[in-house]
């Protein structure tokens, strides 16, 4: 059956043809290299029919006589599915059959021959890539071939969410003082002014959110230009209301029209030597620079993963509200679960009705994963109406959600037994919570690497031939994107260091392929522990307040330290959430976190 | 006072004169970027009068109204001192004073001058970044300047010792087969032949070795070429006898003067693709390369760090001859300890005699470190005449020490207690211990760095505030270099993984400036741990056989299977050592392996 694609493929190539191009390759990115993008730059999924959750999985290359859509080997099937009769092939990112998308390309075009782009969802480092090899093989690039535009009639418009101010009773520090430390980043990088492209880090530097631009994220869309003098934030004009524009006055920003970016770049003064990050920072922007760009800008991102003490404790705060939804939840969840009718997919819902019943809290921070027996598996699992189980039998049930407070970010995994849990069951939970604590309890110098921490998590697990493949850790944002550099606990190097006030996911896990997973996650913040005359030492202290499963836990082969672990833990999330529960949470909370014995 | 050095300079700046070079470069290396070069290529310490143990650290600049010598802050105070009266100053490389080397000479030259070097003492990869800033400034590179050759004229000669084969019923390995596996990793690269110039690949290559060429290492100076149809060892004639002639002749291998391997690679097919390692080969030899060179090579150096099973089991044997001399020394120790009159000189001399008594140990596998309480704080100490302390009173006695076995090579550090140990001292130890010990229980998957292991051996003392800043371990040769790659278990990332068949060092320790030093050393080889649904993993098995201290364990901070892990070490060196004591020897080694008990 042919799909409407086809039509819209046919105009492509029409228009491709009047702009005398051969060949277009179609991200799934943003101006702003989003992980989630609006819908407004979801194009590729609307002419592909490829739908990839988040949206920016999926590359497609059309020429006249070709029509294809990359993606990778979590997709494969979906992908295979979504792409019939739309006229549309997929291609393999990566296993055994992977092709290079760019060698592909030069492969099926001559000398002389002209790539589109649009290159306002092109990063500057990918186009540039993709322009070296081109170049080598004879090809043209045309950068301004923004095909959406000639060929998308109800192409949504770009989200008009009303920003508002991030209480900087919260933040703990003004947008004065963060401009300023901007600037002293900026000119350490022998730079004068800076363009922000990434969202976080304008909605960071403004202490400005929004709802709904971005889906799991209270970042708004906007470019953002300082320099010693000037400050420019390029948003629709839509967007504003009295109150935040007189907080952009009263921090001397200019506001212009979001599309008048590319213009002011191409007018800035000629002594402006522009730091941008050629990963964040589009090439459509980059093409129309005047002045002399300096690459760089990592240092913006830096100052956001420390969170200040106020932020601290805040986040404390958010971490008590997730606290008492997840606590109605699970009571819930082990009320009803002998009806036999829940289902991941209610269950998803469920969650995100309590967390949204707080009203500082404006979104979940990720698409929740409610995995059941062998659902619990699949590491980046999502139900939908296809897959959700049902919640019966004897098993266990993963649950990885989280909640965007404008006190903070939470980010936690819990995996319980439902019924009786099995001895493999209680074995493996312990080997990942031994690798939890050990993580939460190190201790290690300045200039420590989260890669060479993340074998504390793994140790158990490797002793006894298991493993997991994800990281054990990512940075948190605060009332931002769940999931921030530039710091990270994984088996890949990553040389950024982990320094205190940087909060960081714990969530070691082990999974088997058709019968059960298990994570456990806890966000962590490194703090100072002691110096000596060997340096500073930092640790980890625990943020999240949310018992794990007792029945899970076999102690024959935990140490004292670790049990002690536990149990202070519980006391200290028992402690921490008994003033926010009604009489009868209290009882169940006590229980869920009574002494842990061997 | 005025040093013979100043004559030695005049000479060097009117040859400079007359080739018209205004400014040269002088390292300590050799055509084989050696770690520690024969006496032929130290022109360097034989012009400036400043030497540096082995030779290489140390590096010259002399223009016409300048003399100067880089060297780093291990060196500065006795670089100084020899540098008196020389006509150099001394240039500090590493330390707030650190002064850049090459910008320093694109500073001090002007535009259309030439910098000269002798190409044969620079690795390629050195030399071009040299000659990118020098072009950068419009300074020239003559990198055909031997000054050594003008000015030098008791030059010492090349080395002109024996070689010998390297029995293969210990090699396990055929030169034949090493020689196709060889040819393996160069195809892989995409070339057609290779030129080694590192020494240890070419002993290994060719299972031949010399004694005297280099100290600590049986390795020769040679260059090999090998392709599909020819083998080309350059090798000086006076170092070969009928028994390696008839080895060459049996493997194909021409054997040709050394000094012709610039003229062959000036005479190379057109055809020939030449794979060579710029970091180990020189700028001479690439100067003259008339073929087309391939950068890589690293394949050798991996195949050389897996040793094979016959190897392990040669390995077993040194060890255990390695254990004899060692109980023979720490017995002579506590023999003659209450006398007084042992010195860290003499200890080192008598360790020596100890090692080499044995016929097949050729040489000890680095300078012995003997460093009596704060000495032993040192980390790269060596005792000369005017640092020696006696031993006498309570303290700790660090010995790092190896030998140079033909069934391998060996390196071990075991600190013991004389006198009555401060409960300081047993608690350091134990927390060194602890580290030594999770780091040898280690169980991890195929693929696994050895940065991502370092933290086992340091989570302890981390915990305290305490740390080490050397490396936790080392790549280990076979009856070549003690340090080789491509692997180690280091705080910084090295993308090498821990395969089966590779030695490492695991040699965590602590110490404290003015008081003591404690480091506990043994030799581990990665093996197959098992196999499950989540791939291979690999184990340690411990190389090394001799008692740590009993005396300084604090049994009250260790875990249960931690002192097992002791007890069983001890049984096992007790079982292997014990055939080839003597009865008073046996009894003594009883003792010390004596059961662990809190």
């Amino acid at each position: 059956m042919e799909k409407k694609n086809v039509e819209y493929l046919a105009l492509l190539r029409k228009v491709m043809k009047e702009k005398g191009i051969d060949a277009v390759i179609i991200t799934g990115t943003d101006p702003h290299q989003s992980e989630i993008p609006p819908h407004h730059w979801r194009g590729r999924e609307w002419l592909t029919g490829f739908e990839s959750g988040n949206g920016t999985n999926g590359t497609a290359v059309v020429l006249q006589d070709e029509a294809l859509c990359w993606t990778d080997s979590r997709y494969f099937i979906q992908a295979e599915n979504q792409l019939q009769g739309t006229g549309f092939k997929m291609m393999k990112e990566d296993g055994p059959e992977a092709v290079d998308l760019i060698d592909w390309v030069t492969e099926h075009l001559n000398e002389g021959q002209t790539v589109g782009i649009d290159g306002m969802t092109f990063s500057v480092s990918f186009a540039q890539r993709l322009q070296q090899e081109l170049n080598d093989n004879g090809i043209k690039l045309n950068t301004d071939f923004p095909q959406f535009d000639y060929i998308y009639p109800d192409r949504p418009a770009r989200p008009d969410n009303k920003l508002f101010i991030h209480d900087e009773t919260i933040v703990g520090e003004s947008v004065e003082s963060k401009m300023t430390r901007i600037m002293t980043e900026v000119k350490a990088e022998m730079a004068n002014a800076i363009m922000l492209s990434a969202l976080d880090d304008i909605a960071w530097a403004t202490n400005l959110r929004t709802a709904g631009d971005i889906n799991y994220s209270p970042v708004y869309v906007s470019f953002l230009y300082i320099d010693d003098n000037r400050r420019v934030l390029f948003v629709d004009s839509d967007k504003l209301n009295p109150e935040v524009e007189a907080h952009l006055k009263k921090y001397n920003i200019e506001n212009r029209p979001y599309e008048s970016v590319t213009e002011f770049v191409g007018e800035l003064p000629k002594e402006t030597r522009l730091l941008i990050d050629p990963e964040k920072t589009c090439r459509g922007l980059y093409d129309h620079i005047s002045c002399t760009p300096v690459f760089g800008g990592a240092g913006v991102a830096k100052l956001k993963s420390i969170k200040n003490s106020s932020m601290l404790e805040s986040l404390g705060k958010a971490m008590e509200k997730d606290g008492v939804a997840l606590t109605k939840f699970f009571m819930m969840i082990e009320r009803e679960y002998p009806t036999g009718k829940l289902t991941e997919l209610e269950l998803s819902k469920r969650l995100r009705a309590l967390r949204l019943a707080e009203k500082t809290c404006v979104d979940e921070s990720f698409a929740p994963i409610v995995g059941w027996k062998a659902n619990g598996a699949i590491v980046h699992y999502e139900a939908t109406a296809e897959t959700s189980l049902t919640i019966e039998g004897d098993g266990l049930l993963l649950v990885d959600s989280g909640g965007q407070y404008q006190q903070g970010t939470t980010d936690i995994t819990r995996t319980i037994a439902l019924g009786t849990p099995t001895a493999d069951e209680r074995h493996d939970f312990t080997l990942v919570m031994k690798g939890h604590i050990a993580l939460a309890r190190a201790i290690f110098p300045e200039g420590t690497r989260g890669s060479q921490l993340d074998v504390l998590a793994r140790q158990f697990l490797w002793a006894e031939g298991k493993a997991y493949y994800h990281g054990t850790g990512h940075g948190v944002g605060f009332f931002i994107n769940c999931h921030e550099g530039p710091q990270n606990i994984r088996l890949n190097e990553n040389p950024a260091t982990l320094q205190p006030g940087m909060v960081t996911s714990n969530e070691p896990g082990v999974y088997y392929e058709g019968r059960y997973g298990i994570r456990c996650e806890n966000l962590i913040v490194t703090e100072m522990d002691k110096t000596t005359e060997f340096g500073d030492f930092y640790h980890f202290k625990t943020m999240t307040l949310f018992p794990f499963d007792l029945n899970l836990f076999e102690t024959a082969i935990m140490t004292d330290e670790e049990i002690k672990w536990v149990n202070d833990y519980h006391a200290m999330v028992r402690e921490r959430l008994l003033p926010f529960l009604s009489a009868d949470e209290q009882e169940w909370m006590k229980t869920k976190t009574r002494e842990l014995k061997r």
